[in-house]
């Protein structure tokens, strides 16, 4: 049959797009991440086969998703966009090296909409008409030195629980500890948090998943009331 | 009433959110860009005052957005995501201004969906972590030092008409002009172009809009055989 990699989009399950709602209603099989929101895992099929993703490994994935997709309809819903810090390459990779159809059904990434729901454009006219989002799991790999000069805004993924050692690299590469930074954990959820600070006083997430905006474009959040989209 | 600014996505009616099409449906106005996919337009109530964008200066948009939104539920369809490259914080501060209620509903931006949709990752393991996304109308006044050494992904936005001028500029300041590279007109439609090449041989894009991905990850592609996602 077929798989569909689908983007679940950032939390607030009204942010999936209507033709990845589509797959998950219609599907067979349903291989889901833990932070997909559980009404989205409730719209599947009541007979539809069930599989979480955490547990296993990524290798364990591939092979779920050949098996399955040899004779069933499936959906790999994953967080924000496949493509994007989504391991979605890796996935499409394994369908192809099998021979099973596949289609990639993007969704709504948290690079924009977490920042937006937080009230934070993340390019705005006149402040930044840049953004680099970069996987900040492991800080002590990162290039500071590029970063740090970089013009537009940063957003870090993966990167809430090492959020002050993040900052001190960059300062150490000359981005100001003035810079208006903002930690986003949960975004567009009924469970966000926002932390408003400079890049020199940020302090780890405590609640996942977070996100780090770093720029002059947290500032313009002051003046917006931004109301959260309801699901 | 309020004015809800609404991401349509990258081109496909199919990858609009379910958010989004709720509040086209329910709208009384609908202020709408030239490139929102008609489907999308036409599910507006037969009722509802549509207004095109496009003849419009972003002064009178912003002035369209208050004035209706005092009375009636208004809709701001935007292309991509009303945060990266939508102006939306203009339309969204203007809102605030005047003090009519605003909500954000995010879209998916062409960033991921459009280089997905040719086959591309923007970031894949062990390929590029990070990815830049920078608007290009203004080649000349691009940082193209800072562009040229970053290890990820480079997407460039409204910089088809330019491409071949980007792409010297980046070689000039050391971006190997080897460096993989496509240019994608009208991605996820069915008016979709894919060029794929070398920085060193990229052409002016003929069809717009056009989005040009420059990095590794464009090799990627030759393993894939990615279906588009249909509407």
């Amino acid at each position: 049959m077929s798989v569909a990699l689908v983007g679940a989009g950032p939390g607030d399950p009204g942010l999936i797009t209507v033709r990845g709602l589509d797959c998950v209603r219609t599907c067979d099989v349903l291989v889901y991440d833990r932070l997909v929101a559980a009404e989205l895992v409730g719209e599947a099929p009541p007979g539809a086969l069930r599989i979480e993703r955490d547990p296993l490994t990524q290798d364990e994935v591939n092979e779920a998703l050949v098996e399955h997709g040899r004779r069933s309809r499936v959906v790999r819903l994953k967080g924000g966009d496949p493509f994007l810090f989504g391991r979605g390459g890796e996935e499409a990779l394994a369908l192809a090296a099998a021979g099973i159809p596949f289609e990639v059904v993007p969704g709504v990434s948290s690079l924009a909409s977490v920042p937006g729901s937080a009230g934070i454009p993340v390019t705005h006219r006149g402040v930044s008409s840049a953004v680099t989002a970069f996987a900040a799991h492991d800080v002590e790999a990162l290039d500071a030195a590029v970063l740090a000069r970089l013009p537009g805004t940063l957003v870090a993924f993966m990167g809430g629980a090492h959020a002050r050692r993040l900052a001190e690299r960059l300062i150490e590469h000359g981005k100001p500890a003035s810079t208006p930074t903002a930690l986003v954990s949960r975004g567009t959820t009924d469970e966000e948090e926002v932390v408003v600070t400079r890049l020199g006083a940020l302090e780890d997430a405590a609640a996942t998943p977070a996100l780090v905006v770093i720029g002059e474009v947290v500032a313009v959040r002051s003046a917006l009331a931004v109301q959260r989209s309801a699901a």
